[in-house]
């Protein structure tokens, strides 16, 4: 699986833990000795799909360098309630310092790839890739289409940057689909696509005579998209279709036999439903003097 | 209401564009005419309470300062499908640029307004305070903390740094209740707070005996909360009592009713379900040359 | 006692380096040779009391991680003319370049504590806390509220966000004392205390009936104070009392035998009297190519 | 006068108003409404040489474009208790908000430019010029600096690029007075001079070997520089001679007068006796609803 | 033409304003009085395509918002010795502030744009596009990426992010090109781009099994072109060309002839011929007081 | 040879690697294992002088602190097509990713050092020292200016801040070359030099009157330099002279000749010739699973 490239992701790290740190922890500088040492217990105290175990490494690494993590699971792993997945040890003060933080985004990725993964489960066999959106939490993109990836999803565009999409605003903006296909094509680099969204046949045939990359049909039915999907296909085989707009676990599956290519499922990271996961310390080593 | 100090965010909002944006929007600029000009609709497609109205606006104004944002309702309103929240005009590209995070923000900060109303008028005159924790969004505190305000909910301390709460894992490693309160009292400011959570009379008898600012109990059951408030009130009448712990929609009341001054709620800021919010652009003036 | 948290420390030591090295030590680079390695003896030339020995080792550190620095006293000991403070080998570059920011700092945070200590002695034996206030250097309020503790002082609130301090100009915009402090507390957090200033016994009642949490007696006489605190806690017993205003050395134990639990000294991080501290390289090996 | 080049300024204005207002001013937030108006009147209760108006002028402007600032005074008049030094209108909020910032520079510089004023005025007709060192308040040296021309001195180098300073410390690391001096011209741009430091007159002799461009005179008596000088404009009239070390207000009349070009005085930045500035609001406009 | 999202560039133009300024422009600050009032015009020395008017614009905007600059021509216009580029009129001080930084960008941009319109010119009336690499100037690459869209010519991706570009090392790297090619296509989004780098017709031959979205043929004499591109369009006529490797304005044309798609050519930002352009003050007033 | 102070450099490396990573490098992540081991090894397709290698070194170890470079040549090293400059081990990843930032540097770098060392060599023998101008690619100027120094050449000042310069438009706009030394000279430190910008005998005339520490004349022709040389060093032998405007390979010999201390020549660091040099990776462990 394409993994995280930490190095871009410490810069926020820094910046989260700063929200919550502040000029200092009052709590732990005054009730906890600094030779204390600890070790914090991660467990789950829910069912689902784990993801985040690096980053809560690297904000434990962040905090304390010489705090030691050690992880009890893999990403991606199945876990249920009191699975453990990850000890870390040493000085009590940094390991409570990193623990909300820590948990927050474990809790929240878990909660994206545990989602992914029941969308994945429901197009078990079938030749498709379910995809995210750009709805994502601002600050948690990489993150969260990370951990799209952990569930066993596949990722749409990282940003308004890396690829084109010509949805109805840009349309109505630009004097029409041709229009707007070919002014795009004739200005980007070549090694980027343009994806446009259709909302009927007719937008459909016009698409397709400006040979776009991808076709993404939006809010269509599954009868729709089979006819859509037969028609592009004969035209030109190579370019790919998505399927977009208010598919749910139950209709997944329809889509998907409509021969559609790509599920795109805004709600992967939108309205996440965190995973409950605690940390406790089972050990404790020196006193407050 | 205790409004957003909005000097504190843009800096928030800077890194969010960038994050989005990247090294440009490609669609747009390849699209649309730099000319262009257009009003953008935001309007609702849910239903529930409206926070962010500001924070959209400070989102188009950082992309452009020439657009002209109106909002169209006040925060905290009840707003239902089809609602107009605001219009924002000006260059298309602009609105494009900033229309996601707008949206993204808004969306969220809704979800949270909305789930907040819910729990205040399950409390409706009964003289408690709903409040929410440290649960929130790496990134997001201060809006997260803002919406539950807006969403007739109080906050609980902002950050490690305002306030001392002394959890169990505090106890333990300061050698018991007594010695945590001390402790802390003898070095923080006099200006600030303790807190302390207890799960048990004992524990109760043992913090009473400190007098620490605020006494929080922690997953206990109503008839026991009832007993603890007594006992503290009786003591101490200034001493704030706060419940936490599994408080769910159903329970709430029952928790207010035992005589809790303040029910801390992680819920209110974990696991959002985001409020559908659109933007359609409905004229357009200028073509792409 | 309360320690920094020096995660928060180094950004601002980053800042200040880079204000002194600008693009270069020319004089280092073009005099020392890259391979001499020296020992440089941090010592005293005055009396006093140390504070930041730990930033004078963190600003080596961050110049050069590979230097040694070896502290020869504790923070808040007496120094005295000719103690040496600390020893730091390494590179004689690396030394010479971290030398002026390291002593600027413990300089001027070894005269806050040494101030501090003096008025703390002064109140010896007394139930009274001495804190400090916000009037100190932009960019240095956590390093110098923290040798205010190292000198034997507490701290007032650390900025603007940790507690509500209404003054006079506060009451003048809100319709009154007791209007102000009730309309903070329905919007503050519950953890978070409410601070009045009067100066007359007419507000002193006014604030009393609305039950902040401290009362700040500005400017008054100890005869005024001693009748304020006898009023203060024959009614609320909880509500922690302090003085503030032209308070010195001479007058601060009247003040303190008035009843006060509080004192507040803007002098103690406003106005510093440096100590005199010095760095001399003993030990020199390599020469410059 | 040489100004401050305030772009240069306003990153350090912006991270001091953070330390202080982190994330909110809650008092102001909670009692003073946000459409109050007022004036807030900036006065002196010390006698002094102001400095710093325009920086407070522009702490008012980074935190309300909107507030409108009109000083009262120039920059380096001598004010005395009561002097009204500028006032500044709009938001009540926004002032409160940038009070402290403002007065706790204004209050630091107008020291810095007082005490500079008194070392001037003792060297009235004589043909020497005053100047500061990097003894400055670490993020304050720009400021610092300008404080000391407001007040009629000059500066010394702005940090450790923009001038070789070969100290006792760089003659042990370098093999000699006569090496350091080569080995530094050799090295710098033509555009960079080098000034040397030396205790005796076997050293004076070396340096004088080298041509350096200036020669410090460290710590002698009057009538030793008397002769330093003599010897030194004998050989090189144009080699500029300072004068360094423990020199006071009753002392520096007789080290001028040795001869001397430039006094240089540690005590001008360093042990800052702040000048004593308060702001007044003394009309308001608009309620806390 | 796709232009430059300046905000995104905005952020570099500071760090470069602060390289040159430092502490201040000292000579700018002691000769030119505050009040002086000048022309500033900024004219060719040289022959080529003029590019970055509006970067220079921006350059001067935030050196000081007052200043105003009116452009003389157009972005990509032929421009020769005496033409003037564009007037700048304001603050003396401000205009000789930003005048280096200005120039150094517009004289770089310049002689992008020059050299590329040359290659351009050299394949007029040719299907083909010639566009860039990733060899630019490091901080410098969107500005020179967009001086390369003025001379007419097309980019290649913008950096490591938004396309997949597999050469000779990813392929050793990854046991083989077929298997490199797939293992990218099924972990990346699929609104990205797959580029390979083939030596021979062997290399060839895998690489279209594998269906990438581009073949670069690396290093080959156009009569081999010639075949690898027919080989290619037999087989999938959707696959783009690219040819790169020592291409140079008298082997461009053949290239092209091979019936090559794109031409990428590291020259046209490596080692750039910059274009002279110097502004004189023509007018001023006011005086240095 | 004046070294360069490395962590003022880091900063921009960083921004540097962030420009071309984005958010991640596509293609390594997803075709070359985590786990893959190989050695790189950087080498010239050129001939030249070496510089930046302890650059390049700096991005590798940013990158990733656990790769092992080992530099095979010297800075300052005259190089030819096939020497291995240095060679760097470790995870494939990591060698890839800093692969083309530490190239684009070195390769830059050594053609600044390369056209240096030709300047230099054409004036061997001769007492005159080859500087640079503010002519650098902005972000660049501390490692132009190195390597500068690197190729056998000196530097100019290093900002606006580090010196004064006065040329023709500061002597417009100060009322005349006089006034504009005395204004200087009266602001400045007095460890800062001045130089002023001559046209003509006139204008020399004025400058020797007023004592400037450099005077540079500008576009004369040798002949006249010389006339200039002896006036200059009749009248005050401690002033350098400096030669600058239009200088070529061909006419600086002559320039040297005519007795001039200091030629500045703008096309060092402008319009660089960058250096050819590769990375080769030749020995991989491990596979993608």
């Amino acid at each position: 699986m394409y993994e995280l490239q930490m190095e871009v992701i410490n810069k926020n790290l820094r910046l989260w833990l700063e929200e919550d740190v502040g000029m200092g922890d009052v709590t732990t500088m005054t009730t906890i000795s600094k030779e204390s040492r600890s070790k914090g217990i991660i467990h789950l105290k829910d069912n689902g799909i784990i993801a985040g175990v690096q980053i809560a490494e690297a904000v434990f690494a962040m905090v304390d360098p010489e705090l030691e993590f050690e992880a009890k699971v893999q990403e991606g792993q199945a876990v249920s309630y009191g699975t453990i997945v990850a000890e870390v040890s040493g000085s009590t003060r940094s390991i409570l310092l990193g623990e909300r933080l820590a948990l927050n985004l474990m809790q929240r990725m878990s909660g994206i790839a545990t989602r992914t993964k029941q969308y994945v489960d429901a197009l078990q066999g079938l030749p498709v890739r379910l995809v995210d959106t750009r709805k994502t939490t601002p600050g948690h993109r990489l993150l969260e289409k990370y951990a799209v990836r952990v569930g066993g999803g596949h990722n749409h565009r990282f940003g308004l940057y890396d690829a084109v999409m010509i949805k109805d605003n840009h349309i109505k903006g630009s004097g029409g689909i041709v229009e707007a296909i070919q002014s795009a094509r004739s200005q980007i680099p070549h090694t980027m696509k343009i994806e446009i969204e259709v909302e009927s046949m007719e937008q459909l045939e016009l698409a397709l005579s400006a040979r776009p990359d991808i076709i993404m049909l939006d809010n269509m039915k599954p009868e729709q998209m089979r006819v859509a999907v037969a028609r592009i296909k004969s035209q030109a085989p190579h370019i790919l279709v998505e399927a977009s707009g208010s598919i749910t676990l139950e209709t997944i599956k329809a889509v998907a036999e409509a021969g559609i290519d790509v599920i795109s499922v805004g709600r992967l990271t939108y309205s996440v439903q965190a995973l409950d996961i605690s940390l406790d310390l089972n050990e404790q080593k020196g006193v407050q003097s």
